[in-house]
């Protein structure tokens, strides 16, 4: 199945929107790719680098001739759009966010959807410890997952499209329930977000109870890089993802801090024998990452 | 100022002990290098790899000859190597433990020595996830730190010969108090281990209250990869470390109990202004660590 839109508008291009516009332009998939934003600044570096041929502020002159509509802002601002915006929507174009939460939104944006305008839930699972489109790279969703979240709304028809769409990303698409998705996102996205900046505060803490003229950060090594790497993440982004899945987010947080407290038990009971098969097990899990 | 030894003598020859043997006879600063263990096909492996250029399982015979041993074993048989081989060592011989724990154990190592042998304690900061004298290597120290940790008791000498042999090895050497040292590392890498090994806990008890039939692990992306990579380090070594610093690292996980507590009051409140601010904050200590 060849697909070919005649006008795609990113709203919001950023790494994730403009990597899109990038794969788009390369594979020769779109006629036009139009950028709807606030920064032009943003927006005018998004056509020098090709994401986009050009670009409107007032989404309106985007939306009216788009045959698919990508959402690519925060999370947050996507009801705002839709609801702003639906009266520009036409018939039958394909509404595609790419939000890392899914979950009640789906059904909330699927509600604010004007009649034969297609909504497909996404989420390409792609690095996104910098943001920014100057990060946006045409193999960005090469050789990753991509999550679609259908419900029982979802045109069949549009579902295809979007995912021969992220096929050709060279991503591999998985089928799962929008509640399903933040579950398993909260887990193994969200959750390792939370633990990451909550290490960053917990350094500045142990810092600031420091006596001795020291930056403990200048003692850092690889561990501490890694294990904190996603704290780096968009603050505005993932403010947006932890309040959407907060539900999820603070069940697991409780779950973690059990696990933590069992840590710090079996350093208080000095139990080297249960230790040592308590890490083994964290290993074992670990060993299957890969 | 040029450092030679006649006979290096490694007790433990794993990741670090065969990393530093590699790097002895790259450059050529052993005359010999015995390697000292439990197990024959270990240390076979490390003759094999060029790592030591014979071994014994009698530690008798390595001491008596050698100018420097170094205690590459698990920080936890220290103290019971040096109590039970103490007759072996001839003075000046430098004794110099590469583990990750200070503290108190140089104190105590300190009061085993006997007169005129010359204890010095180093921690090259090396990577760790993987332990086993086959991924050792002589470049492993390059470009990485080494601390040192003197006290009034340490041979200028001796440190001084500890120093040059870790610059020979492309480290930048710092010297610490032993005790503040188990405080920064007890911050800066113990702690994310705990942090690491608890998260991996945190996944599977997700996953054993998971009622879909779904793999979590299958949908994990690189920021829990690497959140999570040095929860693949040796049980055994890590299992001491943690014992060792034991006192530290039950505060400090106080410390970052509450920062996730913090975190959890954020979604609570749902507090979008202060939630941003807070990982603006997380994010720019991030940032400074590069």
């Amino acid at each position: 199945m060849g697909i070919q839109f005649q006008q795609v508008a990113i709203i919001g291009v950023g790494l994730i929107g403009g990597s899109l516009g990038l794969l788009l332009r390369q594979k020769g998939l779109a006629d036009s790719i139009v950028g709807v934003g606030r920064r032009k600044e943003n927006l005018e570096h998004a056509v020098t680098m090709g994401a986009i041929d050009r670009y409107v502020t007032q989404a309106k002159d985007a939306l009216e001739k788009a045959d698919l509509v990508v959402l690519a802002t925060p999370v947050d601002t996507y009801e705002t759009h839709v609801r702003e915006w639906r009266g520009w929507l036409r018939p039958p174009t394909i509404v595609m966010d790419v939000g890392s939460v899914k979950g009640k939104l789906v059904e909330q944006l699927e509600n604010h959807m004007p009649a034969g305008v297609r909504f497909v839930g996404t989420h390409p699972i792609a690095g996104r410890e910098k943001s920014g489109v100057a990060y946006a790279l045409p193999d960005l969703f090469q050789g990753a997952r991509c999550i679609v979240t259908p419900t029982s709304r979802t045109d069949p028809k549009a579902l295809a499209i979007v995912q021969h769409l992220w096929e050709a990303a060279g991503s591999t698409v998985m089928s799962m329930d929008p509640l399903t998705h933040d579950w398993v996102f909260g887990a193994v996205s969200h959750l390792p977000h939370v633990v990451s900046f909550s290490l960053m505060w917990a350094l500045q803490e142990v810092q600031r109870q420091t006596s001795v003229p020291i930056d403990l950060l200048n003692f850092s090594g690889g561990g501490l890089k890694d294990t904190t790497r996603i704290a780096a993440s968009s603050p505005e982004m993932w403010r947006d993802i932890c309040l959407a899945n907060d539900q999820n987010l603070i069940q697991m947080i409780d779950i973690y801090t059990q696990c933590l407290q069992h840590f710090k038990t079996l350093l208080e009971t000095k139990d080297r024998c249960e230790l040592e098969k308590e890490l083994e097990r964290a290993k074992e899990t670990r060993d299957r990452l890969g």
